[in-house]
């Protein structure tokens, strides 16, 4: 994600440097385009450091090299494009192992072998943290897709399973408020999520796409950025979202509408949300990519409604993830 | 710089990630190069630690700020071009103020005025430890410049004085083996480097040059890395460098010539070293870009040579920077 948080530095960054160039878009989308009119490359950052996005005592590092390229390349898939380069900076701390370090590239291998991609440069440094600092550059199939494109009456899609991730983290920081029959699964979901490069340019072959996002701070705080950007509304059928319903145990302090409710706002999903004027064939689509794709809400002119078995939930007190704004 | 150090890192990730694209040039060189046959659009990446590249309780965050920039941009005047875009990703440890970051971002508005760009993205992220990784963009006056273009009877030229940024890392650590006259000077040349962009298009403009690279781990490491890639070898006069001498207090314990040989293993100067058939008219050069232009050296067949007042030195006990094979 581009320039979250801190000191709502993103918004002290943008005030100061405002662009000298046309035909550019920088903060704001997933990934920055260089040039508008020529080659349509994207460019996008990710960072990961240790204690805050992962902890390396208990990450294992095939997944975390796999993570670290992932996360950017699904900003890449966001705006509608897939990757050519890499760029990749470690931060590297004296607590590290070389087996550690073997393992992080292996993961890096790995996601190789499925994307394919060239590391064209990079930087090792010592650091008594250790992170890593990844820019990915891509290119898009056909014009890259904004969050600033979705159009009233636009119908909004997610593929995959929303909530996953979050249920992960949750597991991991002892913070469950349900039982889940199929532990691994999340954990899985949560450290080796997949860029849904294939999906979107199976989708832009068949379809017309207006606008996109990756979840990374949840499906209803990221439908949010796109609505923000685009000067629109949405409703949302709770109801309608893809959950691992069958993953987990329901029971009377938690009930199927606080599960959705709560997988509305889970982060960190790398699922794409994206809205389209067709009716997508979703069937098709899974058979053709293996990526499941829901429609779950549509775009309107303005509000934001969102409704559970066509109850209207309350906008102020519904749980919408992490929102910058 | 790209892939230094650690664990010979560099190497580990030369042999797992062989290039899959033709057309691109990566690891190795100052900036990679995006599509050889198209926009010879330029990338590079550095990353800055604090207490590994600057004591944040030392530093001077209008410096700090201005310096990041300044390196990658040296990086992409090494490589014959100018800079277009900047990723700003910052790690923002909770020692840190609002005024240090203000200061900083006043570093980098600076430097924009000098060398206009557009931040098109970046990430902000928690860290226990306080680091900035920068991607810059930029594109090639001409074609770019390699490190392997080097040919046998070019001479070698180096910008600015050579050198001044070691003496300042001594005087920071209480290393230095000789008295300095103007520690400020020192200290400025090592916390605000110039990037030697309007040196290397005046240059383009007039000369041909060879092959170019930026000084950061010595002069004689920097022009190894040249020779190394380019697969010839150099005489150098080290008598011909441009130091600082009317800055520091030579004694009997420390020679003239002990302090050409040091000041030639010295890292951190950013200036550039580069290679040419042509006779630099350096007089001009300096009217028209400011900026010092010394002959050193020619560009040999094989070998390498360092002679101090015509009496050659000998290759194996000679001081010669930070050297990564």
């Amino acid at each position: 994600m581009v320039f979250v948080g801190e000191f709502g530095l993103i918004n002290l960054i943008r005030k100061k440097f405002k662009p000298l160039r046309k035909g550019v878009l920088g903060i704001g989308d997933d990934s920055a385009i260089l040039y508008k009119d020529n080659s349509n490359l994207l460019i996008t950052t990710d960072a990961l450091v240790d204690g805050v996005h992962f902890l390396s005592r208990k990450i294992d590092f095939i997944d975390l090299g796999y993570k670290s390229i992932a996360v950017n390349f699904s900003d890449i898939a966001a705006m509608g494009g897939y990757p050519l380069f890499v760029l990749l900076t470690i931060g590297i701390s004296d607590k590290l192992s070389l087996n550690q370090i073997e393992n992080f590239l292996k993961g890096i291998e790995l996601i190789r072998k499925v994307y394919p991609f060239d590391i064209i440069g990079g930087d090792t440094v010592r650091s008594d943290t250790f992170f890593i600092s990844i820019t990915a550059i891509g290119k898009a199939y056909k014009k890259p897709i904004l969050r600033s494109g979705a159009k009233a009456g636009d119908r909004i899609y997610v593929s995959g399973k929303i909530g996953d991730s979050g249920i992960a983290l949750d597991i991991v920081h002892n913070k469950l408020k349900f039982k889940v029959l199929d532990r691994g699964y999340f954990l899985r979901r949560h450290y080796k999520p997949e860029p849904r490069i294939k999906l979107i340019s199976y989708l832009l072959s068949k379809y017309v796409i207006n606008s996109c996002i990756d979840i990374s701070d949840g499906l209803i705080a990221d439908l949010l950025h796109i609505c923000e950007e685009s000067k629109k509304g949405f409703n949302l059928k709770l109801d309608r979202l893809p959950v691992s319903l069958e993953k987990i145990k329901i029971d009377k302090n938690f009930s199927m509408e606080d599960f959705y409710e709560y997988a509305a706002s889970c982060g960190e999903d790398y699922e794409l949300i994206f809205t389209s004027p067709s009716v997508i064939d979703c069937e098709d689509v899974f058979k053709k990519t293996g990526v499941l794709v829901s429609l779950v809400g549509e775009i309107t002119k303005s509000g934001y409604s969102v409704f559970y078995n066509s109850r209207r939930k309350d906008w102020k007190s519904l749980k919408k993830g992490f929102v910058h704004f």
